[in-house]
């Protein structure tokens, strides 16, 4: 698969959604063009979806929050007649390379959890009207909205035939919602696990599959009233007109780097790193929420959030073998705290929530990232509220100590704000400070009580913000060689250790999916029962069931 | 691997460890025998282990709760010098096919939960003193103690090299428990996971990897004291004097099937299963605390525990190709009740306690078996109490409704008593009820408010308790139907399945080590990076690295 993926687009692009807004309500509706794979050899028959179509969905379900506010509730649907979505393709998943298929399930994950977010952060809520077949990835794409509607006839059911039909896990969150957002009885979870024709009707209601069943003359009546209902009952900040999302100033060089208007992404292949490099804002904060509106996309830390998730899922699904990101900041750390407070301030309003909201999602997208993450303090750097939170995502940090020569920048400060400490929370529920201090209150207390100071390399580190540093003589010898051997480890062990390691604590269901549900999906798609010439996604289709070694491990 | 693995061993036949008894402290000497390996092709070179060095291991954990309940403090020492332990043995693990390799691990990591659960439920507290390199599983073993003492010289250091040298993880706990038991502050853990040669000193109590860090000189004195001083402070119930755990009864047909005095295994290979009779008590509970001192491990509930325990781990690791393991059970369900009520009626008295708490990790070892589990409640069972919790840890159960054709057994029942909300919990800290029916109170209400009463198929399939009923006319045919199928299944996706729609709910430390960790660690070992001809188990020991694909997944 050589071809890059570009996560942007916009919908004069989209040729698998469309959206009807009509006031508070909008239905998106599903129509995959089956022509229109991201890649060759597949066709994406019965509203099946590859990346490229999850890449349009994310583009919806993100404009919906900048661009169309006023939207409550929206309803997603089907465009075709008697399917509603038959799921990830598997003709695509048969062909993918493995380090595709991770990927392609990371992302699709990480936007079935933006309709829960979406709820959660903005009240916009998302309701599932289920006629036609609804099976697999598709019953999962059901199961991230926060209600689901099934047509009570004949054909419409719900189903995760993944386990008996493709020898894999319903691995987007499907098993995982199943039994802990939907509550599902563990054993009931099991049995519909295995039947490859699903449930319907009122078995379906009964089991707790779906929220309601309604009959097929009366469905599209009963979604509108339902709709109406919850969009009256949202207690979603009022917004009168959207901001729209222009596209990203990017721009792509001969050796893979990548430059956008703040973010600088350089890349060194045979070191196998790349470099992201946030820079700080030009300007002071919007002076008033008419400034910020007025400036909408263009503002600093809409517009770095954008550029830098943008940078990640370039790096994820083109760039696999730059196991190492590094990420540095240049600029004016009291400008960052002043655009960042800004938001604070006005967080009632919907665009400054919805920037910080976005945020929140960036910060778990650098979480989730599967890839040695290091930060880098250096002088001049502006490592401050916002941007200090990526320091405590990140699996290292090294700053530097005191005076450098010939460096006129200022020193290496670090500046920690009220948002450090619950503003962003990661995927366990806790922020980034109360994972990397867990049950030790007394170690957060003392941070809590620098809150707004400028923080040296001497006084960040008795906090405890960091985990190295260095002096002049010998930064640059401890950054090389902790590089070299990062990058010298196997890939596969990074990828075990740090997913182990970044996420202490509690666990949610959002850490279950991405923990527990995809590392086994993952161990599956590395098994031959799945995968192998005879196993069962190569088979698919073939009208040959797999042909499986039986021996339980 | 063809040589059949025997869980049942005794003292006088350790050739790995020993044990020094000294009034309320015990000594336990790790002292591997090089030339003692469960299979051919490697030497258990300093201190490191295979299945059967863990074997050993899990019965002095065993006994020393039964037969030597005087014991409040139990020393982990090496009785080799220079070395504490090596961690498991790698060229066993590059010889271990994948299923050996991944139930092995689940073995010693239930091992080491026995040290954790010996103080939590039983007041036996698990120190470590550390003289020499403890390395890898040697610092797993040391964690799940809680109480590591370190030698302060130059050789004794605790690693996890794992990741470097490997490119396997520290799968035996270690990373859960660096960050979630010892709160190793995550890009601490990062480094310290990374670095062969392991922390020695200052450091490695600075960055709390272990509690205590001691001058050689004075080190066997301050274990000593320490000690003395927990075993001063112990809250453990006081006991003289244990009871003997003499040899169970067991004997092996020619087909594969199990007989053991009050549980059967019957072999049924074409089917890919196993069926497991458990025999309600031949007689009434003891009559008195001295009673069931004197029968000591023939009470029945005792019997009833090691011979089912032994049973699935004999499952486990010598009979891989039966992937469906059914339940069942035959007696009279009061006296399984008054059994199980002597025993709470004296829950202050040790061996009373011993036993119930043997009993959780009994269940919690077929909650952890991977096989598919089902139940099958028929006439004359003895589903009652700690039994009919084996109802709530399977998969799937049926239960015969009404009277059958012929039969003149008494009609299938279930009785629950007070165990089942709460004397057992899962891994995941829930009781099976409530992770079954996660959240809804109002459906466990229901159930405790019958507690006592005798079920029958109707009362029980009202309250969710088994998943299907059949009276006599379609019984047969559903579960023939039903295990066919279960038997088709790809043995890949059911681990997958069941391993995620078992444990809903809230995780704990022991969860995600079985569930997380243990799933990444399960991928690594199926990756060429590790097991290939040029990973880096294959080629440990040669002086050249693993030669690695260095595309990140």
């Amino acid at each position: 698969m050589p071809k890059m993926i570009d996560f942007q687009t916009d919908p004069s692009r989209y040729r698998h959604w469309r959206v009807e807004y009509a006031g508070d309500i909008a239905t998106l509706y599903m129509d995959v063009d089956e022509n229109g794979g991201l890649f060759e050899g597949y066709q994406l028959k019965l509203n099946s979806y590859d990346l490229g179509v999850d890449i349009e969905l994310a583009d919806v379900v993100q404009r919906m929050r900048f661009e169309h506010p006023e939207v409550k509730v929206v309803i997603l649907r089907s465009g075709k007649d008697n399917v509603f979505c038959a799921g990830a393709n598997i003709r695509m998943l048969g062909g993918a390379t493995h380090a595709h298929k991770v990927n392609f399930c990371k992302f699709t994950n990480e936007t079935r959890n933006t309709f829960e977010a979406a709820e959660l952060d903005s009240g916009q809520k998302y309701i599932c009207a289920v006629r036609g077949a609804c099976a697999g990835g598709g019953y999962e794409l059901a199961l991230a909205c926060n209600y689901i509607m099934l047509t009570d006839d004949s054909v419409s059911t719900v189903a995760l035939p993944e386990v008996p039909l493709l020898a894999v896990l319903p691995g987007t969150g499907g098993l995982t919602r199943v039994t802990d957002k939907r509550k599902v009885r563990r054993d009931l979870a099991d049995v519909f696990c295995t039947i490859e024709e699903g449930v319907k009707g009122k078995r379906a209601l009964d089991w707790r599959l779906v929220d309601e069943v309604v009959a097929n003359s009366k469905f599209d009546e009963a979604v509108a009233s339902r709709a109406r209902e919850f969009a009256d009952a949202s207690k979603k900040a009022p917004a009168a007109k959207g901001i729209e999302l222009k596209p990203l100033a990017r721009s792509f060089a001969e050796d893979g780097s990548v430059t956008y208007s703040l973010v600088e992404v350089v890349v060194d292949r045979a070191a196998r790193k790349a470099t992201i490099t946030l820079a700080g804002p030009d300007g002071g904060a919007p002076a008033s929420l008419d400034d910020l509106v007025a400036q909408g996309c263009e503002s600093y830390l809409l517009r770095l959030a954008r550029e830098l998730d943008d940078a990640l899922l370039h790096l994820r699904l083109n760039e696999m073998e730059l196991g190492l990101l590094v990420f540095r900041s240049q600029g004016d750390p009291a400008l960052v705290t002043a655009h960042e407070q800004a938001l604070l301030a006005n967080r009632e309003h919907w665009l400054a929530n919805e920037i910080l909201s976005y945020w929140k999602r960036v910060l778990k997208r650098i979480d989730m990232t599967s890839r040695s993450l290091v930060a880098l303090v250096e002088n001049g750097s502006c490592f401050a509220g916002v941007l200090a939170e990526i320091l405590f995502s990140v699996d290292r940090s090294y700053m530097m100590q005191g005076e450098f020569d010939g460096d006129n920048r200022p020193v290496a400060t670090i500046t920690l704000g009220g948002t450090n400490f619950g503003r962003y929370p990661m995927s366990n529920d806790l922020s980034r400070l109360e994972t990397r201090f867990l049950d030790d209150a007394v170690a957060i207390d003392a941070i809590r009580a620098k809150m707004g100071e400028t923080l040296d390399a001497d006084a960040a580190n008795a906090l405890g913000l960091v985990t190295f540093v260095f002096d002049d003589i010998d930064w640059d010898d401890e950054i090389r060689i902790f590089m070299e051997e990062r990058a010298s480890f196997s890939p596969d062990a990074m990828v075990g250790m740090e997913a182990n390691l970044r996420f202490a604590g509690p666990e949610t269901m959002e850490t279950r999916i991405f923990g527990r549900l995809t590392a086994w999906q993952n161990w599956i798609f590395q098994r031959p029962n799945a995968v192998g010439e005879t196993g069962a996604l190569k088979r698919y289709g073939t009208g040959v069931r797999g042909d499986y070694n039986m021996q339980r491990v």
